[in-house]
């Protein structure tokens, strides 16, 4: 519960009465209560000067104490006003908050407004959602656990996804293979969809698997990860299903360059913007920078999109703790395209990755 | 395109000079583009007097013409400020907005600010939600064709999971054997987590399977459904696995009367809360009202969160075209849970579901 602590410390340095954090992957960062509560009203709200609580759905109250929450849940039914009642609890604290701190990369106007309308004097103030990035922001050695596990599922997921591909399956049935052999292990949860694809549609970076056959003597690009006890893996190889041409192996070959300088020059001191660049100037020199169309990393955690993200603009300097991908792609529509991608976290002095895959091309024998 | 006419329409009845929407599900709603940008920008603007132009990450603008959109699209890298080059693309339409529309369920406090930031005299004075919702509220007879094709195949995924129960499978290992069938077809998504509870765990509604083994002589509770070309299916069906006792026998029955009463009862002319007292009524009466802890459903479409919401105070009249599960449940904590779902499409006369796997106390013999 130190989380809390370091919100509500906050706040009274910042002299707020309240904290509403909205957004239910915070809500499990504090507590370990873990559901999206999709439209439904799912809040943590937290006081300087008093214990903090949730507010459920009915049918969510007991999972919230299962997780271990120590302070008080409430919960509500669907015909009910969750507003009302929340501005009810609030209430039977002795509290009528006016400076609130909001989390504003997630609350919606909706909310924002159906909480004027309970406490008229309210004024939003603060933005919780910075601190929050920032209390996320370099895990600790337990969350850095976690993320090496997910990541030898990922190694694992990546053998199952080799080993299926055929020219009789096609991309969305290795996607079959690879999803099945996790859940029949136990992993119910792939951080994304995952992506396999082949020749051509390898081009297309953040597009989806086909229905069409894997293509013999191709590129064909593999991009997963695991949830594994809350924690997110992501990672991508890039191996050859036959004999590729030159072309296709000079791309790889750019591509492995890439990454592997950025994975060597991440530690700490260095900027994310820098690092972004380290790989982009190896693709530069190579002609293929017009290809390379999205940041190198993101950072990965309880999700694969919280920060730091590593791009040119962003002069955060990487500490030890900080946790994201390195990922950079070349992409040449019509053609092929490649993806070596390792999530990493930066140590004492430099970085160790959560995936070991090797990143050697490989080449899969044709079936 | 006809969604966005009538958005124009109603944009110009009111005097608004934009509409933006900020909801990915809504962008494909109205261009037919899916998918979700998690933390990037992805928006629709839409004009009165012009042709709308979608604002989208640049590596997503490809698939936006792809996917048949017709008018501009305009893509931003990572680095850039999205609104700043939102500002300039609405500019050059000789446009100065001042009265907006937003998604107030959607949108959030930060984009909200960051619209003010580049449009000072902007006011928010229009909310779309509701416009939008109401657009969805009444599928057309193609969006029925596509619903009933996805609960086809919910009556397949369940066959699938009725083949799999085995006291050698753990929950989870039946919830593989599910997908995989699933994904070996070609359906890529569920529509949410699918779930399989056996004995005491089906007492937990919205729970998750457990790595326990099925239980023999015990209700295993299925619920489950499918994307399919973009629209959802979602069902339950309770099953006995072997011998059951008396008691779930009767919880079984009761809820089979409720959900079949309810099935009964749906047509135009009544309201959303009289159809969920219809089936609430029957459980009541029966003594297990306590137990019955949501609302009797949830409307169906390109989500499984969308309107009506059938429960306690909705006064809605139900009319041709409104798509809704049915869902009555019972748990007894500790013991067992029961629940029974269709959903289904309100017709002329009364209502015609979606999935069609027999609702009859279906045995399945131990192995």
């Amino acid at each position: 519960m130190s989380h809390i602590t370091t919100v509500q410390n906050w706040l009274a340095q910042n002299n707020y009465d309240i904290a509403y954090v909205s957004d239910w992957k915070n809500v499990e960062y504090f507590s370990g209560f873990s559901s999206d509560p999709i439209e439904r009203v799912l809040a943590l709200f937290i006081f300087p000067d008093k214990d903090p609580f949730i507010f459920a759905p009915a049918l969510e109250v007991g999972s919230v104490k299962k997780a271990g929450w120590k302070y008080p849940v409430y919960g509500y039914l669907d015909h009910e006003d969750p507003f009302a009642l929340i501005k009810g609890h609030i209430e039977d604290l002795g509290k009528n908050p006016k400076k609130w701190a909001i989390e504003k990369s997630n609350l919606t106007v909706a909310r924002y407004e159906a909480i004027k309308t309970q406490f008229n004097e309210a004024e939003f103030v603060g933005d919780l959602s910075p601190l929050i990035e920032r209390e996320k922001l370099i895990k600790t050695p337990d969350e850095i656990k976690k993320l090496h596990v997910a990541g030898d599922w990922a190694d694992k997921a990546f053998e199952a996804g080799f080993a299926a591909l055929s020219t009789k399956r096609t991309e969305q049935q290795v996607v079959a293979e690879i999803e099945y052999a996790m859940m029949k292990a136990g992993i119910m949860h792939m951080s994304f969809d995952t992506i396999v694809q082949s020749g051509a549609n390898a081009a297309d970076p953040h597009g989806a698997p086909l229905k069409d056959l894997i293509k013999p003597n191709e590129l064909c690009l593999f991009d997963l990860g695991v949830v594994s006890e809350g924690y997110m893996s992501d990672a991508s190889r890039t191996v050859a299903f036959g004999k590729i041409d030159d072309r296709s192996k000079e791309i790889y070959d750019v591509c492995l360059e890439a990454q592997l300088a950025a994975q060597d020059a991440a530690k700490p001191g260095i900027t994310a913007a820098e690092l972004d660049k380290v790989a982009r100037d190896v693709i530069d020199k190579a002609g293929y920078g017009q290809y390379f169309i999205h940041r190198l990393g993101h950072g990965i955690g309880q999700s694969d999109h919280e920060f730091p993200s590593i791009m040119e603009g962003n002069d955060l300097v990487l500490e030890p703790g900080m946790c994201f991908s390195i990922e950079p792609g070349i992409y040449v529509p019509g053609f092929s395209g490649v993806r070596i991608e390792d999530c990493v976290h930066i140590t004492d002095t430099g970085c160790d990755p959560f995936t070991h895959t090797s990143k050697e091309l490989r080449v899969i024998e044709l079936d």
